[in-house]
């Protein structure tokens, strides 16, 4: 049994951290097969996590500990906890980054990472993740019930998602991730757009109507925007074979409307 | 045995997808030891992904199993394959990516991803990296025969590599990679230049001399431009401690032409 | 038992380098675990590599094989060297890279790396990464005592790290690394300050007096400049949720002043 540590983090691929817990780690449990998930979150941005780890947690095997330290509060009275929520575990900054995983599965168990002895001696106050968030998932992947880690936690800090609204008009919703391709990650789902069934749909952008909702990028014409349902089943805008952001000088948060067609 | 997957892809690491695919290669493998050769190649570059894959894969151990996903056209009717070749085994879409691969080693067995048991459930159409290809790859470290994954293949679409042209002039290449040194590999190897044996090797890139040809980069003063075999026995120009590219403005494509000097 | 080979380059993650070494280590040594410290060095900068590594090294689980190669020597008559410091192994170049772990711990044992049995059979004189310096922490990781590698080495070649000055008008130093996150760590460790101990401490940089000695970034408000100790226990100056860097326009080698306050 290789337990796998998932890593998740804005601490960059340039400076040592990153590297630094992954021997923290090991140092605990030898076993443990360490996979980066991004460690190049935009510095501080714990929504931009949140997104991040629900696009890819579901891919990874059961018993995976999810160790995501995007902490702009590192040092402070906020609490670093640790829960399990499905077949999995999280360890985390109570500081909205495990909002969305909340949301999808209800946590089971909930602790704050109170225990000393599942931390490192000396605790750095800027630099948490090594000291405490990496001990901890360790510990967990060497087989520690998270209820040794610290004091049961009734609920988590949630930071407010951005959602779509519904409206006699259509859907409006907006650009929550850019992906390397530029390709634009909305935060409207395949359920929402369904209720507009029966209408063919019309989705704009940046003051720029996308002509066709299509399947795959290659159902449009080299270069040519189009609109549909990425991997994680979100309506995304594209270009084939070229990077949409580029081309409609869109961002995380640029607005998105699928209104109902002809 | 713990098998090694190799990663080549143009996902960048920004992104959650190449930690996903790890995510589904290892619910599938977990014994599987995960390498990157680079997540880094430009988004959609095939040939350079050629490239790149060609200069890493002999250094693997036997056995190692490739997952090469630069794929511009995903989601589209283009075949996605796997085959062994020498000692390895090579999981891709048949887009010219193993090229290189093929032109040094037969392939002894190809076959197309048919078989729906080695693909995950649902497959999105913009990213079979991880619902195809990785599941691929997962199986065929767990032992899984290539037979078993899909309908044999006689041959696979190939992309046109630069080749270098010898005339009675001498050697016409072209600088084929540029590396984080700014190193300018060229398109022009060792044997090719032997054919020039018994004279002085003279070596020009926009037009510029290079003067001299040496073992190593330290064969010249700090910043002065030199030309060597590099560790993929090619001619490379390089520039002591310094940028090539830069001092060249050099770029993939750019000419070079080896002379019969004095 | 699974031992850790830990890497340090300045090869990127956009080319092959890394992960070519990484396949020369699998096939040498298969049950090795891999962890990257750093790949993004800035280009031949021995004295990065050295401050990242010592800040670094620590962390790690005793056994650790470090394998540093950021070697603008390459090819050339610098030695290649290993050699055992307290309970780790490190390979280098003799260039300067080991010089701060050197000093944190004095080797028992230094070899040069030259018995060929344990290197590949042609060495590259552009990448003995490849070549010469993954085989032999491969062969240290399989076991291999370190006295097999090559012939025993008196002394390594040290490069002068920036040191602090203390003064009667307090201490003059500066930044040596700036993070991801704009942070500046200087080179004025806790004991050095402490000889200001008494006083309350008045820190500049830039020709700003930077208000307050914290104990966390939280301490000030947001954006607002402040000092403290950081994760390994230097001086740090840095921008709460911002980049002290950018606000101070600071860099490697901006001076820092710590005097004697009111």
């Amino acid at each position: 049994m290789r337990p796998v540590v998932a890593l998740l983090t804005d601490f960059g691929l340039r400076d040592h951290y990153a590297g630094t817990m992954k021997g923290v780690i090991l140092g605990i449990c030898p076993e443990a097969t360490l996979v980066d998930i991004s460690h190049e979150i935009p510095a501080h941005d714990v929504l931009a996590a949140a997104l991040e780890l629900a696009a890819s947690y579901l891919y990874f095997p059961a018993g995976t500990i999810f160790l995501a330290v995007v902490d702009p509060g590192v040092g402070s009275s906020r609490r670093a906890v640790a829960l399990e929520a499905g077949d999995y575990t999280f360890v985390a900054p109570d500081n909205g980054v495990l909002t969305m995983v909340c949301e999808a599965i209800a946590p089971r168990r909930i602790v704050e990472l109170t225990d000393g002895r599942y931390a490192r001696a000396a605790v750095s106050r800027t630099f948490e993740g090594r000291d405490r968030f990496a001990p901890a998932a360790a510990w967990l992947a060497s087989g520690v019930d998270l209820a040794a880690l610290g004091r049961p936690v009734a609920g988590l800090h949630a930071i407010e998602m951005p959602r779509p609204s519904v409206s006699a008009d259509g859907i409006d919703g907006e650009v929550v991730r850019v992906d390397r391709f530029g390709n634009l990650v909305t935060n409207i789902d395949r359920k929402t757009v369904e209720r507009l069934a029966g209408h063919e749909l019309a989705v704009q952008i940046a003051s720029r109507r996308v002509a066709r909702v299509v399947s795959t990028y290659n159902d449009v014409a080299p270069g040519d925007l189009c609109a549909l349902f990425g991997s994680s089943d979100h309506l995304e805008i594209a270009a084939r074979g070229a990077s949409a952001a580029t081309e409609l000088a869109a961002a995380r948060g640029t607005a998105v409307h699928v209104g109902r067609g002809a």
